[in-house]
């Protein structure tokens, strides 16, 4: 991907774009995966400042008035935040960024970055994301009491995927990881992403 | 890509996106590689019917009153022009295809062809390709007179190059046919190639 550029990844909770996501920049040293806010608790394996910065929601309301957020928006109850000031020093030096982020805050980001890469992560089928909710949630009545509502948002989420550049199955991990590796390099060969280098060759 | 997808490949005379496109066309099954019509005399090392089909002025003419193109223009005083059956037959037995044509076939194709990825080869420098010409020219007094204006005309085709999707660099040939490789399987990501493949997720 050219220098600096943003690549947002979407896709409905359970999906496993955390993990695809996660595959990838450890992989590269060229992306900057950033961390996201959130006011829900930490599941079980999730690391705090790593997986997400768990504050609270009066915290959370602050830091919208201060305008600490690139996007952020109110998901089945809780609130999930960009902060901005790690995205610009990323790309400050040179890296892209990849947002792992609900479907409402990527059009947020993408009025922000016109030239931002969309990926719209998906299960096999919706029966198979259903499975793997409640496998996740397992004994945790609260998740699995919520799994309806999950459902029936990735539903109206899915309609908006027809504005989105890319879609990856993720039906098998290593193929997904590849994929998103794909469209990474892809997006790098875009003309867009190239101007510079495209006045250059003329003028050589 | 997805089943049936059409790749249009441009970029200057001398370039090498003839010798790139080969080789991913030989790499892949999947890949359908149009063979043009042209009017001017075969180069050195090109094979009849597989290089190009090499037919007289007067028999072109014929065959563009006949809808035989799929795209045909007249470049720097010689014809060329894609036939349109293959094409159609290739697409049937589900096969992607590549054409590499001209930028003003191009927008023909695209025009025909609205979801076709295009892609624009270009020379690490325009005083790169110059020197390219006057190597492959060598001794052929006609082309070596040509030269300059081929080089106008790469000049005046490379401003259009901001109505395509794709820049490959051909500086290192292995990287520029894993580069066109790239982006025919981004091409296979893209939502609007993958629109049954999402209605089918989730209707299941």
């Amino acid at each position: 991907m050219a220098k600096g550029s943003v690549i947002i990844v979407s896709g409905p909770s359970g999906v496993g774009k955390g993990t695809i996501v996660k595959a990838v920049v450890e992989k590269r040293s060229d992306m900057f995966l950033s961390v996201s806010c959130t006011t829900r608790a930490p599941r079980e394996g999730e690391i705090p400042g790593k997986s997400y910065h768990y504050i609270s929601e009066e915290e959370f309301k602050k830091k919208i008035e201060e305008n600490y957020f690139l996007e952020w928006e109110c998901y089945v109850g809780n609130y999930y935040g960009t902060p901005l000031s790690p995205v610009l020093s990323a790309m400050e030096e040179g890296k892209s960024t990849i947002l792992e982020i609900e479907v409402g805050g990527a059009f947020q980001a993408k009025r922000r970055y016109p030239d931002a890469v969309l990926v719209f992560v998906v299960p096999p089928s919706f029966r198979e994301l259903k499975q793997r909710l409640e496998t996740r949630d397992a004994g945790n009545e609260v998740a699995i009491a919520a799994i309806e509502k999950r459902m029936a948002r990735a539903l109206e989420e899915y309609e908006k995927i027809k504005d989105y550049d890319y879609i990856i199955v993720n039906d098998n991990l290593e193929e997904a990881i590849e994929n998103l590796e794909t469209i990474i390099n892809a997006g790098s060969l875009l003309v867009k992403n190239n101007k510079e280098e495209i006045e250059k060759i003329k003028n050589n």
